[in-house]
């Protein structure tokens, strides 16, 4: 299958951008993509594509913007129930005592997932995935953590590996028993961050061993910050699930700064998450190592808060940058990465061409897999998306609806219907 | 056919709602709606309605909000052309001098509309009317004003009469030659407006009764601001429609405070639209006359201002309060009115409560239509929404994303299909 855009083919090519190399998009005008099975096997000028693959069928994408799908690097994409009342709660001026006394906040859902069976569990996700992937999202990161006991954690693991394999979308999947301190060990957080160090990381390693052999480990990742794991603690679990193999991610400086992201940096993390309140010293730590500094420009959004990610200090700064949902019931019910451009241009200066690097290769990168996903280059997974838009600087520009047409992933094309269908 | 709903049917009944009272939804828990042709016959418990209506087929929405269909009292719906690159210059920090030295702003629309034909025009509005219905709203009030010329904004009206007939979505259609200064009077716009008041509101007024001779006169508009229409000339223009018999809105405050709000409560017209920069006397003046107070929340936003409608000030000094998206190509392209009301949420800090009656019952009202659409009752046109949520909160709290399930408009239903389907 070959597919041509008349206007313009964003590669994305060369690898992750740092600094102010981000927003590198590699377009090419009448450009073409020649897949075959789940893969790009050409990617260049239509003319010589055609030349070369006399007999391809085309998919015609003329006056549409191709483009590599987007890979969402942070979301907590499986929870039960939902916490709408506690937003009018919030939005009527509600203090926050007052939300947790009326069984509001992370806890909540907790207890909600914590009785959920897995059937539960998968059917009330799966529409959360597909809305991602009809958005656009071909690689999600997804993240247990609203167990914090074992058994529940093993339960998402187990939901978040059968949702992987009946859905289209890859997942990326990561352990996060360490969310929050888990309410049995409320006035003892040591005790449940030993919990986890001493008995659910190596549970969790076993039990990937047996139920996903041909899978590498998941990603563990902590909530480095006041009133979940200190700096201390944080250290303790990811030294411990480096010792077992995982590979790292952190949530740091959401609300205050820690020195989470100085951590992961020193751990060789693949990302460091939220890095609201991150001090320059922190940013100079991310800027010299490999670690991606993940902004989640819809978390002070949906808290109706004014401050984000300095994202222009860490690019200017020669940072790893990257974009995510963070979608989670609690602050952030968005499943588009598409808005997350919008928002990303809006609160912190982002181009939309740096913002679409963000939320492709870069993004790719902090789930360690920009070597097969992220761009449109030969030899990559044939990721991508066919948007009805004639300039790619429509994303970013509008906002609120959905620009997809066709979603290609492993080669397989979806078509996305953003209007409707008479009925009766 | 008869509507069921096991979780909440939100009616909207008893009109338009003012000050503290906004926000009162009518709710009905395992309620129903029957419809006969294009009307609603009755509304109530659907053990009550099953009983009287016992051949009717049913339509099951159960585990769905059912309510009414959104009515957008504020759009630029049909433009030529986009302003994509606009929007990246000022992303990147380029001051507004610079992008209006790269033919930037509202003239570089009105130059694309000025050359585009009738059916190109049509074209590309096609599409965002469309968006708007898949998105929930039934009726749309759509401006001319890109035109800035007889003939354009004759081709204009024209374009939104084809638009409205080929469309399920109903239209309230607004004459806004009063949008800017036409560039031909640029050193004159004193010029202009004569213009306006000897030539162009009496050519549309025998132009509609001619084309839409059962329609009654569209809406009569202007931007009464700095560098548009002063306060004098804004009520030149509307004292002159007022005379022909149009009925008025006004764009008045989205930058600086010239009194328009005033004016269109003196002059009765049905809103005043954008009120950011609105004064104390100017909320008291909407507060004691019929004059909807309609906010747009996406302007600021697609700007990336900090400054929204005083919305908490004009719902306690007891105006009537609505919202609307302002769809247009400059500032804010965005046709879904479920983003208004997360936005609103959390910008202006109104209950998810407060944003769905500013969005249909006193939405409706800024168009004149509160007596046949806006709230499900008995006799109202059968416009209504079922949506893919358990709890009407979910409007509000969940954002970026489109969680209409389905549409009815005059009785007809329309599905909206938010996922994807695989096509090879």
């Amino acid at each position: 299958m070959l597919i041509h855009s008349s206007t313009q083919l964003l590669t994305l090519k060369g690898g992750p951008q740092r600094g102010r190399a981000l927003g590198t998009l590699g377009i090419i005008e009448n450009g073409a993509v020649v897949m075959r099975d789940e893969k790009i096997v050409a990617v260049g000028p239509t003319d010589e594509l055609r030349a070369s693959y006399k007999d391809e069928p085309t998919l015609d994408a003329s006056g549409c913007v191709v483009m590599p799908g987007f890979v969402d690097p942070h979301t907590h994409l499986i929870w039960a129930g939902d916490r709408a009342g506690e937003f009018e709660m919030k939005m009527a001026g509600r203090p926050y005592l007052d939300i947790l006394a009326a069984g509001g906040g992370i806890i909540s859902t907790v207890r909600q997932t914590r009785t959920a069976s897995i059937e539960s569990l998968i059917a009330q996700t799966r529409p959360r995935l597909l809305r991602m992937f009809a958005h656009g999202t071909t690689t999600a990161e997804a993240k247990t953590g609203y167990g914090l006991q074992t058994a529940t954690e093993l339960r998402l693991l187990k939901a978040l590996l059968a949702l992987a394999d009946e859905s289209p979308v890859d997942l990326a999947i990561t352990f996060l028993g360490a969310h929050a301190i888990a309410p049995e060990y409320k006035n003892n957080p040591q005790g449940y961050t030993d919990l986890i160090c001493e008995t659910m990381l190596p549970t969790v390693q076993q039990w990937w061993q047996t139920h996903a052999p041909r899978l590498p480990l998941p990603f563990v990742d902590v909530f480095c910050e006041n009133k979940a794991f200190t700096l201390e603690q944080s250290r303790q679990v990811l030294t411990k699930a480096a010792s077992l193999g995982f590979p790292l991610k952190i949530h740091a400086d959401e609300f205050d700064n820690l020195g989470g992201a100085a951590l992961a940096a020193e751990l060789g993390a693949a990302s460091a998450d939220h890095l609201v309140k991150t001090s320059d010293a922190d940013i100079a730590a991310l800027a010299k190592s490999d670690t991606v500094a993940v902004s989640l420009p819809c978390t002070p959004f949906g808290l109706a808060e004014k401050e984000y990610t300095p994202a222009r200090k860490l690019i200017e700064a020669d940072a790893l940058f990257a974009l995510a949902t963070d979608c989670n019931p609690g602050t952030a019910w968005n499943e588009s990465m598409q808005f997350v451009i919008a928002l990303a241009c809006r609160t912190m200066g982002l181009t939309p061409a740096q913002a679409i690097a963000a939320t492709t290769i870069n993004s790719a990168h902090a789930v360690r897999r920009s070597d097969t996903i992220g761009s449109l280059e030969e030899g990559k997974q044939a990721d991508l998306l066919i948007l009805n838009v004639p300039d790619y600087r429509h994303l970013g520009y509008r906002f609120g609806t959905n620009l997809v047409r066709q979603v290609v992933k492993r080669g397989r094309i979806y078509s996305v219907d953003v209007g409707y269908y008479r009925t009766a």
